[in-house]
């Protein structure tokens, strides 16, 4: 295996704008696409970038997705509209169906846009950025493939369905809130696994649908726990919110849903059932001034920063964090120095430079 | 103190609407905020309905909230609108806002409220039901007065600030999700209090910030925890959604945010300061057939809910619940049984009746 290195953001977009044209993604989709993977490493959320460019790669060559998909609008209202991806790449879908919320909500005060028969779209947070940068209010949901109990449960239903949601600020940076509906991400149980040390409770469950602190117990055939983790803390609160992202994405535009979403890597098992088209996404958009002067609302942001910054911090650490701070300080860092690829992540890059004839 | 006693929903609503009508609200609106504290009493969401007699009483008594309210929409576009509440009940001004974004929804497919000078509207359930029962898929959400720390802070600074969303079956109750955004309801820990327990970990910190099993210690100067309670099991994701609701509902609408709520009940302490009018309220309605057949939707929402209750149960439960199936069961029960009013709210009512001359 080899050991992680250290890339600059550029090279890592160029490779990947490479294969997905090599697949025949046109130019301009390509780097679209790069640009959402390359978010995701450059805010440090390494299992959503180019660590996924394996599973695109083999969901190509297998012929599952369009590399020249028709992304249309199959029914509209002045502030709403379903997309109909055409089984493309979500990275190219998610943010044409983006664009139209926020143009939907320029003429109307919202704009709110339910996806279906589209594919992973990388990171939620890239989307709500896209707003933010035009002095909008964003908000992206995805649902994904089964991973997760519901509270009570024994086995997998429901996906990690993440939910983001940004608001801008005039000089503080943006408050940029992006979250699986689980109470850990899947990422951190397999890197205990390859750790071979235990994960905390409250995690996952195992096959039987006891809790477990074996990452092992998790992977194989168990499930992971929404956030809350269980009854008394509140496990009903995110499977309810996991429900939620489910129904906006997947029921609301007609794609599968719950444990009907089609598989992204290839040893996932194929659900046996369809109950829709594809996977499904949901963006809204919010336009400010429809509500209040936009630099009133930007000044009380900057302002709540400042306030939530000033709270007494709890014993042993330096108190509160604004959400999305870790991804910013991460981009800053990483933009300077680089993006740190892992040793595997590096062997199927290597892999797919191999079978494409793409250099690294 | 009185035992614990049961009451017709009719008498209590009864009661209820006298009550408002002694300190001069109009009939029709007493009726509204009487129905809307029955809704809790009737859904088993007992912290919010008589029990929160007393608390309107003082704050009427005290001339902080207007009997008669002005009403009224400071800004709109096509799908949105900022309401003032006019220091009216939020009993009043959130059922006419909830009515504003149901009108918006059926103009322009989806319609968005954010309300500000208001007070606590009771349980946001109430709003989202009143959506499905038109058809449409409702939000509501609302900040309330500092009670949670935001995650590695040892200090309140944010409300509990709950979200509801309600999406409407054909044959299939509606699924009803209505969560505060706390690992715990308060209620459970003055619940633990008075029974002399301790309180399990994860729900509370005390003043110091370091994580509590004692009530008192919450109570007594502590903080509440955010969803997910520490950050091994994401309570940085239950901070970031009370952010969410908090600016959603008041710095969209120009409301006191944060740390600078204002209070609802008369031992609580009064901020240093004011960063808007009164609270704030948000809500959201989606038009379903602005994205699907209607009928399509609803016909799937109950495939959906049959696919979760065939979920295999983890062991020692009897499986997953639907988001709603409690509330609907202790509705069922009530309606026919009469509502429980515990001693220490029956002493409260009574002491009501002695002051304003009301029969209970």
């Amino acid at each position: 295996m080899a050991d992680t290195e250290l890339f600059p953001a550029e090279q890592l977009f160029e490779f990947t704008v490479g294969v997905f044209r090599h697949f025949g993604v046109p130019e301009e989709e390509a780097r679209t696409a790069a640009t959402v993977l390359q978010a995701a490493d450059l805010r440090g959320i390494d299992s959503h970038g180019v660590a996924r460019l394996h599973s695109y790669f083999d969901m190509f060559t297998l012929g599952r997705i369009e590399p020249r998909a028709n992304v249309t609008v199959v029914r509209e209202s002045p502030s709403t509209a379903t997309v109909d991806g055409g089984n493309g790449l979500g990275l190219v879908v998610g943010p044409k169906a983006n664009a139209i919320a926020m143009e939907k909500a320029l003429a109307a005060g919202s704009g709110w846009v339910s996806v279906r028969n589209t594919n992973h779209f990388g990171i939620a947070g890239y989307y709500v950025l896209q707003a933010v940068e035009r002095d909008l209010i964003g908000w992206a949901m995805t649902n994904t493939t089964k991973l997760v109990a519901p509270l009570w449960g024994a086995e997998r239903m429901l996906g990690t369905n993440p939910i983001a949601i940004a608001f801008p600020g005039l000089e503080e940076p943006a408050i940029v809130i992006d979250m699986a509906t689980t109470a850990a991400a899947y990422g951190k149980i397999e890197i205990a696994r390859r750790a071979k040390k235990p994960i905390p409770t409250g995690w996952a469950i195992d096959k039987s649908g006891a809790t477990t602190t074996d990452p092992n117990a998790m992977i194989e055939g168990g499930a992971m726990l929404p956030l809350g983790s269980d009854r008394e803390r509140g496990g009903h609160k995110g499977y309810g919110l996991a429900v939620m992202v489910d129904v906006l994405s997947a029921v609301l535009s007609g794609a599968n849903w719950g444990p009907f979403v089609p598989p992204f890597a290839l040893r996932q098992e194929i659900p046996t059932r369809s109950v829709g088209k594809g996977i499904g996404h949901f963006f809204g958009v919010l336009r400010i001034d429809a509500f209040i002067e936009a630099n009133e609302f930007k000044k009380q942001i900057d302002e709540y920063v400042r306030t939530l910054r000033k709270t007494r911090p709890a014993p042993g650490t330096t108190g509160p964090l604004i959400p999305g701070d870790p991804e910013r300080e991460a981009e800053a860092i990483r933009r300077r120095e680089g993006i740190p690829v892992v040793g595997p992540v590096l062997d199927e890059l290597r892999d797919i430079s191999r079978q494409t004839g793409i250099r690294l």
